[in-house]
């Protein structure tokens, strides 16, 4: 499938656009903190920052980007209400921006989700349904909704407004580390469809051109590295695989995220389950911030690289933390 | 022991040395969110918000007081170097505010401290002593290693410098509430020695005079409600008792936040071991954040008195999470 025969977006992200969309959502959403663990940073011989989007309301990313979205709708297409598909993060933070907006929101999950997110989708408002055969007929069945109800569509990142709501990230990153007066070597960011991925690499390579932006995948799930390196979108080889990362599930990467990483040259490196669990371990023993395994690749790419990294100053991404604590007692039991 | 035989301050503290602390430790500390779950304040039908003291550095307020308290000292006490007792959270705090500044610290924690704050203070530099009879005989113990090596006692929360630095939660509270267009009812804050509490107590009511301070202490632990009842210092019971929350094991309150407390008419209640273990899952569940049983005694009680709170702006102050993964899980697992 050539990116030539993807849908061509008349537009791509820039940093003025981040920076509108900064502006939009600041009074809905929490500034998450840049935080720090001296004595992880003087164990690792570098200096280690968490950006952590746990502590985000929903309690992940997403609801920048879905409430960017959902500001820009004109008034008829909010009268329809919105139509999401999301294993979880994505769809609290439509649900809860939606609500709002006080618009209706239809959130189509996979059957096998964690009950934590399905429950907090349903707290929100949103008319949650649970769909069988998510992972390997989604799109087609996601269109038939939208056209029989005629709700407009929250694509999870594959939209320029959601890109440049998620690139608030980055340029919370570059405000926070201004003012702590730190020069940023690396930003390694969990990635699946791409959306925060190429949201923060816009946001962040304007101000700070010499930091390397590292989109991290789980192991055997990188679709998003083999498409730029093949400048042509890769599905993934078995799309109803389990995962320990439910959250970065996404079979192939975004047409406008995957063009702009190969537009920035972004880098690219994958994280094994046993090193996310080390690394979930990690997060809450030196941060106390509880991540769920998707959320965590960043921080086990960073950890699993810290020799070549020795010296230099590292932010983490940390995407989301939506996991109940006996699911998140199991994964960190493993290591 | 009547209040008139214990050591008497010649100040107090006021909001002024609040905000001197604030000034002269921002450098040096990070700033915590406060942090909402929207899902959780509709379950509940009240508006509940958490600062949360366990992303501080260190993971607890402890950093604070320390940094507030070592900034003040002369040239000539710097140069004898820190003493100081702790079971694991002001150890961190003094660890790390001495090593930057460049002074010696030695601490005194109990044997049966939490392995993780352990190791912690050791990897700030520390000289950590774990002393046998840590709850019976501490106060004469440090009294002698005090005199034989001339170093100085930075008190855990009866000094003014030390409640001054821990007030500075409470200014982070109040501006984060008037960004946010808050009128904060009640806030509730864990106590133990009375540092964070009356520091915090005395940087709210200035600003915000309507609102309801609640110190609460472990079942069984009252201490120091107790002495407040009563107009004098009242003994834990049985300070050698292990309890849930080893963060709060002071065996009575410090001199002055029990003046301070009596002065302001503060309220206090406990929480169970049960509401504790529930507080520190709805704590990681919905706001992603890894509390201490210690942390946790403060939501505890929110949760325990929703029905009551019904409509009400609630602060909850968490105010550690130096626990390990595996101490983490058994904890939650309880209820």
């Amino acid at each position: 499938m050539e990116l030539a025969g993807q849908k061509q977006w008349q537009r791509s992200v820039t940093l003025t656009d981040v920076e509108a969309a900064a502006a939009r959502i600041a009074p809905h959403i929490g500034r998450t903190p840049l935080l720090e663990s001296p004595p992880l940073s003087e164990r690792l011989g570098l200096r280690l920052l968490v950006k952590a989007e746990p502590l985000q309301q929903t309690g992940s990313f997403k609801l920048r980007g879905a409430t960017n979205f959902i500001a820009g709708m004109a008034a008829s297409a909010r009268a329809r209400g919105v139509l999401a598909y999301s294993s979880g993060n994505h769809a609290q933070g439509v649900a809860l921006a939606a609500k709002r907006s006080g618009i209706a929101a239809r959130i189509i999950m996979p059957a096998g989700a964690p009950t934590i997110k399905v429950e907090r989708t349903r707290a929100l408002g949103a008319d949650v349904e649970l769909y069988e055969h998510y992972y390997s007929n989604r799109d087609a069945y996601i269109e038939q909704v939208a056209r029989e109800t005629g709700m407009v569509v929250v694509h999870p990142f594959d939209h320029p407004d959601i890109i440049a709501g998620q690139g608030t990230v980055g340029l919370e990153i570059v405000s926070a580390s201004a003012a702590l007066g730190m020069r940023i070597d690396t930003v390694f960011v969990p990635t699946s469809g791409g959306g925060l991925l190429t949201g923060i690499s816009t946001a962040i390579r304007a101000t700070l051109p010499h930091a390397t932006i590292v989109g991290i995948e789980p192991e055997g799930h990188d679709d998003f590295a083999r498409s730029v390196a093949l400048g042509r979108i890769v599905e993934g080889s078995d799309p109803d695989r389990p995962t320990f990362c439910d959250a970065l599930r996404s079979p192939r990467p975004g047409t406008l995220p995957l063009s702009i990483a190969i537009d920035q040259g972004l880098s690219f490196g994958t994280a094994g389950d046993a090193e996310i669990a080390a690394a979930m371990r990690v997060l809450a023993e030196d941060f106390r911030v509880i991540a769920e395994p998707g959320g965590a690749v960043g921080m086990a790419a960073a950890l699993a690289r810290a020799q070549d990294l020795r010296g230099r100053t590292v932010v983490v991404v940390v995407s989301g933390g939506n996991v109940d604590c006996d699911a998140f007692c199991k994964a960190v039991g493993r290591d």
